[in-house]
């Protein structure tokens, strides 16, 4: 099929596809696989996993991390979220998730990389130190990364006008960490140190396809009060 | 152009890209790089850092992680090995790094980043403790995944006949960490415990265009014998 044509086509699932997605609910990497399923149209089979007792499904798929999320696409599983996303891009057409443009492609990645192996890591220790002041200051370091990157594009998204690859992984720094910072009284991403982030923030939250994929606030709230001990 | 016309043109450089490498001599990192420019017989020009004095253009191009290699494809820079790799794939047609088909793509990709996630990280940390039991058991068993993925497909390389993007990535097992298991008089990869990776290892290292992209072997040992406090 010629790729100009293909695009034209609406977005629809074949007959015989069989898509699972192996998470629970709450887990920030399964819901950015939720977001991408969603902004795709795709349907998709919820398979909820006990972390105390894995499913022996889980353990085949994913043998190397026995993590959450795990992708099944008729019947062959891919584990890993940035991964996954990828190949849903990939193979589904309608709305792009990665930029088209090979050097923004690659911007992109670099940014999903970022979030993953440094935003995160930093944002989290604050919260295991309830706030430590070195900690902070790391993960301050790190989120003016994100701040300057907006700055720099002026953009609503990181993706553009609408939500990306950026987007999905930093929905994290969005609901997690802000639902965390709730749990614990720690303000990380305020109007005054970060105001293009913290509008990002408030962009991406409120933007339909990511409010559908995240779990309710007011539970992940408790769960942080309980897991950094401040129940 | 049409693609598939495009792919039956002989790889060669348009004449006004400009292509250069931010790296020093025995970057494992930068080395990928090479290996994937050697690949697609793209010309670059190298420019060597000095990592106790980096370039004023190494900090600019990558402010965040300030790490070689940082690629500059006419005056558009890109930092981390994985991502450059897949920009290279994208931008020049030839040999293809990446497999064509989403899922096996898809597979590369998670190879790709359990080796930098996992695998080295756990063979470096046996060369930090000078073979802590501890450590080299767990060694063995992100090794044994390798073993294992190499001895269900029965391929030559991880990408098939040729070699691709996880044998990119992985040639830091083969070279790198070859030469500090010498260095140390550890043996991690060896024929009795991991046949296959063993005999990967040697494909690796004898394969022309990795060949062409490593350091002299000895001097990484004798660097290694420095690191680690055997000199």
């Amino acid at each position: 099929m010629n790729p100009a044509t293909e695009e034209l086509i609406p977005v629809h699932q074949k007959m015989e596809d069989e898509v699972k997605l192996h998470s629970f609910r709450g887990s920030p990497y399964g819901c950015r696989v939720e977001i991408a399923l969603k902004l795709k149209g795709i349907k998709y089979e919820f398979i909820q996993e006990d972390l105390s007792n894995k499913s022996q499904d889980l353990l085949k798929y994913n043998p190397v991390y026995k993590k959450v999320p795990v992708f099944v696409h008729n019947g062959n599983p891919i584990s890993e979220s940035l991964v996954i996303i990828e190949y849903i891009d990939e193979v589904w057409k309608g709305v792009p998730i990665l930029p088209q443009d090979a050097y923004t492609k690659a911007q992109a990645r670099f940014w999903a990389k970022f979030i993953d192996e440094k935003c995160i890591p930093a944002v989290f220790k604050v919260f295991g130190s309830h706030g430590d002041e070195q900690d902070v200051a790391e993960a301050n370091e790190q989120l003016q990364f994100l701040e300057n990157e907006l700055s720099v594009k002026g953009n609503k998204f990181f993706g553009g006008d609408n939500i990306g690859l950026v987007d999905i992984c930093a929905s994290y720094i969005a609901f997690w960490a802000g639902a965390a910072e709730e749990a614990l009284g720690i303000e990380l991403v305020t109007k005054d140190k970060f105001p293009k982030l913290k509008e990002w923030c408030d962009n991406c939250i409120n933007c339909q396809v990511v409010k559908d994929g995240l779990p309710p606030r007011e539970r992940l709230v408790a769960y942080y009060k309980w897991r950094f001990g401040k129940a």
